[in-house]
């Protein structure tokens, strides 16, 4: 782990916005909003994943500045506090829109590990990208990965 | 300044997510991914203020674990580094949906010192948030006027 890395997870730590577990016993919460903003999260990841994609791909060219701003966004959006995003009563069925599955409150240790997972990648990333595009296409992997597995356990089907 | 607050701040800059000018030369970005990504930012400094908001307001009961992951998450949403959220091309009337006046692109430097003081606000928010209702209270004006005086500044009417 390259110094600058080992810093990045204590800056996470530092702003406190690490893992966490889901919410379960705050009923004042905007429910709407907090789904409303998930899926924001959700558009940010995904905007900035197929930044960095295209670089990949060689759809777009190879931009050092703009490859890294994307990792840091991705990371940035991996990182939200999600005490305050996943309140008890918006999984999939109790509130319009949501897609997110009961398991992401029944198992939130599983959940913990996945964002976790998405958060590393990115940081990950974020020195990737930065580096060159050799660099950027060997992280693009664990990007992927991560997502495709997350979206597999906690995210259910479209409404 | 306090230790925390220090660390934070420190945090941001490890992380590479502190100000940065806007895109001005790259061309080979997702335009309509860009403007929706902002909203998607907006969202998320919307909700989380709201929470804050409500609690500052008696709306909510104040809950320390909820206020400290709203601001938290606040500061991650004021982070975004906005070279690839800002490419050239989409200002108001140049691509649907965008309210972004061109004095983003004109005005660089204005709009990273507004840009930064909402995450001075949000980091500052982040250690009252965790302290009691008062100083949630006392750390709420700063994160409203700056809310105001940006939009008053930067963003365009409704399309």
């Amino acid at each position: 782990m390259t110094r600058f890395l080992t810093l990045t997870l204590s800056a996470c730590a530092a702003l406190g916005v690490a893992a966490s577990a889901v919410a379960d016993g705050h009923s004042n919460l905007d429910l709407e909003g907090a789904v409303k903003s998930r899926k924001s999260v959700m558009t940010l990841v995904s905007y900035h994943t197929g930044v960095l994609g295209d670089m990949a791909k060689g759809e777009a060219p190879y931009d050092a500045e703009i490859a890294v701003a994307a990792a840091e966004n991705l990371a940035a959006a991996a990182s939200m506090n999600r005490v305050v995003l996943y309140p008890a009563g918006t999984e999939q069925g109790a509130i319009a829109g949501s897609r997110a599955k009961a398991e992401i409150w029944s198992d939130p240790t599983g959940y913990d590990q996945a964002a976790t997972t998405l958060q590393v990648a990115a940081t990950d990333m974020v020195v990737a990208a930065g580096t060159d595009l050799e660099a950027l296409r060997g992280a693009m992997g664990a990007v992927g990965s991560t997502c495709r597995a997350c979206h597999e356990a906690y995210r259910g089907p479209r409404n």
